[in-house]
C-alpha cells in the first residue's frame, strides 16, 4: 500500500528521534521551563531574525489556532479568515467553542486578498449599525494554504499593511510552513513572516516532529498567555517533549533541509500528472497535489494507494489530494506515477 | 420630525397598556408562574391550533434567538441560517458567544431555499471528513425576513420536509410575525407555522408590546428550559410584565388587528415610491420598505424624516429603509410621500 | 391571601406607571438613545455625585451581573464573591456560562470581610503555582446582601482599599439598593458607593419599576460595552422602557421615598416576631425578614400567606423569609402579625 | 541536583521509547485510526475486564478533564468535586472556560465521602429554588488524589451507589492511577474502577509515557465524542504517538510493573522522614510525600534538591512535596534521606 493520504503518516524524523532518545533519562523541570525549550526558543528567534520574539510550544494545529486566537481577541471580536480557511471549516467549531465568530472573506486558491480585506473593513466601519455586529479583531491566513498555495511577499506585505492600518493582529497558520519555505516558488522567508505578521506558528507535526507547533509572537505574547494555554488544556506537563524536538529541528537548519523531500516528491508527481493529461484542481507549489480523477480510476486504485477525498466534482469525477512529506520515498512516487 | 426609522419607536398599543394599568397593583408570583402568563399561553396555544405547545415568554429578539438556539443545539452542532440572517450578522455574535457556529446558506431576498438546504446537508454528510466539521443541528429562518419578504406555504413546507428528513429542528424568528400574517401576500398562518416548525417566536416588541417575545415549542421545550433561560440572564423576576401584555395581544385577535396598520401604511408608501419612479431595492409585502435614494435627496430629508441606512449602493446612491408599525399614523405616510 | 413571598409581586409604582402612560405614544430612537434614557442618566449621575459616570440600563438582576462581570474580566480571571453570593448560588451558573469562575470567600450574615479578601489575595500570589489557577479579577458584593444585611461604611472602605491595592474592580449588586439606603442602620449613601465601588447597579425591578436595573460605572465603562450587552442578548430595542422608568424613579428622590415603606413594614414585622418569641435566623435591617418556624405552624399558614422557603433547619423547623416592598400595605403586615 | 519536584521529570520508560523507535517509520492513518491505537484499546479493555468499553487517547491531564467533563455535562449542569480537586483549583478554570461550574464538596485528605455527596444531592433537590441553580450533572474524583491518598473499595462503592441513585456519571481522574494500583494499601483494581465508574482515565504522562492519557468509557462514549475532542483542540493528527505508547504500557503488565518503583522509593522516603521525627502533612500510600519543613532547613536544601511548595504552614514552616516516579533511582532517595 502506498501512503499519500496525508503528511503525518510516519513518526519523527530520525534526527529528532535521536535527540529524544539521547535526552530521555535526563531530568528537567515541567511546563516548558526546561533547558531544551529555552535552547529551541533561542534558535527559533535567530531563524526568524527576531531576537525579542516570545516563543511557545503547543501540541497540534487546531489547538494552536484555538489558543492563539482566543488569547488575542477581545470578547466582542471575531477572526477574519478565508471562507476555506482551516479555522472556518475543518476544526469542528473550535474557534466558536471559545465564543468567537469566524468572519469569512472570499478566497482564490485558498488565499484572501488585501483588497477584499480592506473592503471588508471599510464596509464594516461604514455601516452605521456596526456596533450590533462582531468586530473584526485579527486576521488569520495559512501559508502554505489548505490547498498548498503560497502568498507572494508582495501579497503578504499588502495584507500586513491593511492589518496595521486597522490595528488588526495578523496571524499566520504555518502547519506546513517548512514546505512553503523550500518551494520552487518560495518568495517569503521566515524573517519576512516575522516582520509582517504579529504571530505565526511553525508546524512540527507535519514537518518532522512526533507532535508540536512553535508559536512565535513577534512582539510580545498576550499577558498571562501560559495561564490561557493551561485553561484550554494545552499545557504539557512534560514540555521537554516539544523543546527537544524543536531544538533538533532548528539545529543546522534541519527544518528546511527535511522539507525539501516533500516538495521534490510532490512536484515530481504533479509534473507527471500534467504530462499524463490529468486535470489539476489547481497548480500547487508545495507538498499537496490536487487532481481531478475519474471515479472508475479511483476504484482501480483502491487497496493500492491511500489518498484523500477533497470534493466531488460531478457524477463521474472526484477531486483527490496526494500529500507527500519529509518521509516520502521517491520510489513510492515513482510507483504511484506508474499506476496512473 | 417623521419617524420611519424602525418599528419600535413608540411604547405599547393602548389596549396592552390598559391591561398593564388595570393589573398593576395585583399581586402575582414571579418568574412567569402568574395567572396572566398562564392565560396568555392558553390563548397562544389556541391561536396556533397546537394545544400541546410549550410556550415561554422572553424579553427581546436577540435574547430569544440566543436562548432558543443554545438550548436546542448539542455542543458540536451549529445553526444553519441565511448569510443575511439576523443571527448571522446583526446580533454581535450572540450565537458564537454561546459556543455555536452559524453555518450560512446563500439567500435570495432574505430567504433560503429547500434546495440549497438539502444540498448543504448532502455535501456535509458526503464529505468523508465531516466529523472534523461543525454538525448542522437546526435551521433558523426569519418570517418576515430581515428585508420584509415572506416564505410561501410551499417554500416553508419544502424546507420543513428537508429538516424532518435530517432531524433538524426548524426555528422561525417571528420578530415581525404579525406583519407577515396580515400581508396582502400572506400565505402562511400561525397554524401553518405550528405545523411546519419545531419552535418559533411571536414578536411582541415590534408588534404592540413594550417588550416581549413569545416562544412556542410546538412539541416540547428542551428539558430544564427555564434553568437555561435563567443561565442566560433572560428570566424576568416580574414575569407578569410579559404575561399581561401577551394576554392582551391574544385577546380578540388584537395581535393581527393592530398589525394591519403597519402593512397598510407601508404598502401605501411603497406604491407611491413606485409611482414616483424610485427604484425599489426589492418589493416588500410587509412593513419595511427598501428604496434606492440619491444621497443628495437624503441630505434634503435630514432633519425632517428619520429612516435607516441599509447599504451603500454606489458613490451617489444609498439603500434606505422606511419602517412602519401598528402605531404609524397614515398622515405621517402621506406627509412623507409629499416630501419624496 | 397575603403575599410576602418576594419584593416583585406587583407592577410598577404608580408614578412610574404614570410616566409610561404619558410618554407612551411619543416616538423615540431605539437602543437607549432616547431622551428619557439621557435624562435618567443625568439624574443618576447627580444622585451619585459622580458627573463622569457611565450609566447603562439593563433588564434584570442576573442579566446585569452576567453582563457586567463578563465585560470586565479578562478571560483568565474569575470574580471573587461570598460563598452565598447570588452569583455563586442562585443564577443557574450564568457567570460560568460566560467562561468565568466564581472564586468564593467565607461569609458572615451574607457579607465578606476585607480581611478574608486580603488573605485570599496574599495566599493566591504567595502560591508559586498561581499561574495554573484562576486569577482573581474583580470582587462582587451585594448591598443589601441576599439576607438583607448591610455593609457599614467602614467595612466598605476597607474592602475597597484591598481592591485598589490589588487593582481589582469592586462591583456592588444593588438589586435592593433602595431598601439599604433608607434602612434605620443605613450608613452608606449612593455617593459613598460611587466613591468606593468601580461599578454598581441600582435595582429597579424590586424597587418600583416593571423591570430594569441601572448600571453605574463610576469611571468609564469597558470599551464597546453596548456591543457586549447586545452579544449577551441584553440590549432592549425599545430602550425607552427603562429610561422612562428610571427617569421617574430619580425625579424628586422617588426611589428613596418609596423604599421607606418596604423597610417600615418589614421592621414592624421583625419587631413583632421578636416580641412573640420567634427565633430570628438573623436580624435584618432592611426589607427581608428571616425567621425559624415550626413546620406545623407553616402548615397552618398554607393557603393564607405566601412566603419563601429559605432552608431546612431540622426535622421540625424551617427557615422562611417574609419580604416586603414599596407596595406592601401596612394592613397586610398587621394581618400577618395577627396570624403568627 | 536531586529531582523530587514532580513525577514527570524524565522522558518515556525505555520499553515505551523502544516501541516508538521500532515503529517510527511505519506509515499509519491519522487521528487515532492506526493499528497501534486499536491494539492498545484492546489491551486496555482486557485489563479493565470491560470488553465493551470505548477507549480514547488524549494528550494531558487538564485537557482530558476538560474534554471529558464538557462532553458529558448538559449545559445547565456542573461537575461535583472536592474543594481541593484538581479541576477545582489547579486547571486555570479549564472547566469554567467550557461554560460549566465546579460544585465543591468538603474533603478529607483529598477525598470526598458518599455521605457528603448524598447530603449535597438531598439539599439540592430539597431546595424549592433549585431550578435557579446549577444542576449537579456528574461527579469527579481523583484516585490517587492530589495528595496521594486512595479511596478504599468500600468508599468507592458507596460513592458509586449514590451516583447511580441520582444518575450522575462518576468520573475518576487517574493521572497517577498506576501508583494507586500498586500501593501497599491498594484496595481498588482497574476492574473495580471499570465496574464502579462510568468513565475514568489511565494516566500515561506521569507513568512512563512521553505524554498521553487513556480515557475509558465503561459503557459508551458520548455521541460524536471525537468531534468534541477536535473542537477542544485535543485531537492529535499523529494519533499513533499515543497508541504506540499505551500499547507498550499495556503489554506484559508494564504499566503496573514500572509503577512499583515510584511507590517503593516514596514509601522508603516517608518511613525515613517519620523515623527522623518530621511531621507529615498526611500519610501517603503512593508516590507523593508531604512533609512539614522548617524554612531554615529548606534554605539549606536549595541548590541540592528540587521539591514542590505545597502550602505555607506558619511563619517558620512550609509544607513541601517530594514526588517520585517510575524513573526515580533508589540512590537518589538514599541521598535525599542522608541530607534530611
Amino acid at each position: 500500500m502506498l501512503f499519500f493520504e496525508n503528511d503525518y503518516s510516519e513518526g519523527a524524523h530520525p534526527e529528532v528521534l535521536k535527540r529524544l532518545i539521547e535526552t530521555n533519562m535526563e531530568q528537567a523541570p515541567g511546563y516548558g521551563m526546561d533547558p531544551y525549550c529555552e535552547s529551541a526558543k533561542e534558535k527559533i528567534r535567530a531563524a526568524c531574525g527576531c531576537p525579542e520574539a516570545d516563543v511557545y510550544f503547543l501540541v497540534g494545529g487546531t489547538q494552536t489556532n484555538a489558543v492563539v486566537i482566543a488569547s488575542i481577541l477581545r470578547r466582542y471580536e471575531g477572526v477574519v479568515a478565508a471562507r476555506t480557511g482551516h479555522v472556518s471549516v475543518h476544526e469542528a467549531g473550535a474557534i466558536e467553542f471559545t465564543g468567537h465568530k469566524v468572519l469569512t472573506l472570499p478566497q482564490k486558491e485558498g488565499k484572501i486578498s488585501a483588497e477584499d480585506l480592506a473592503g471588508f473593513m471599510e464596509t464594516f466601519y461604514g455601516d452605521e449599525t456596526h456596533e450590533h455586529m462582531v468586530f473584526p479583531g485579527m486576521v488569520y491566513i495559512s501559508h502554505p494554504t489548505e490547498v498548498g498555495t503560497l502568498y507572494t511577499k508582495k501579497e503578504l506585505e499588502e495584507i500586513s499593511a491593511v492589518c496595521r492600518r486597522y490595528e488588526l493582529p495578523l496571524y499566520v497558520d504555518g502547519a506546513r510552513l517548512g514546505y512553503g519555505l523550500v518551494s520552487p516558488l518560495a518568495d517569503v522567508t521566515m524573517e519576512d513572516l516575522a516582520r509582517l505578521a504579529d504571530v505565526f506558528y511553525i508546524g512540527g507535526t507535519k514537518v518532522g516532529a512526533l507532535c508540536g507547533e512553535a508559536v512565535v509572537f513577534t512582539q510580545k505574547a498576550p499577558a498571562h498567555f501560559m495561564t490561557m494555554v493551561k485553561q484550554q488544556g494545552a499545557l504539557l506537563a512534560k514540555g521537554r517533549l516539544l523543546g527537544v524536538q524543536f531544538d533538533a529541528l532548528f539545529t543546522d537548519n534541519l527544518y528546511e533541509k527535511i522539507s525539501r523531500n516533500a516538495v521534490d516528491t510532490a512536484q515530481k508527481l504533479q509534473r507527471a500528472l500534467e504530462e499524463k493529461g490529468y486535470e489539476l484542481f489547481l497548480k500547487s507549489p508545495t507538498n499537496q497535489i490536487f487532481v481531478v480523477m475519474e471515479n472508475r480510476r479511483l476504484e482501480e486504485l483502491a487497496g493500492k494507494v491511500r489518498y484523500s477525498f477533497w470534493e466531488k466534482r460531478d457524477e463521474n469525477h472526484t477531486v483527490v489530494r496526494f500529500a507527500t512529506s519529509w518521509a516520502t520515498p521517491m520510489e513510492d512516487v515513482e510507483a504511484l506515477i506508474g499506476m496512473l
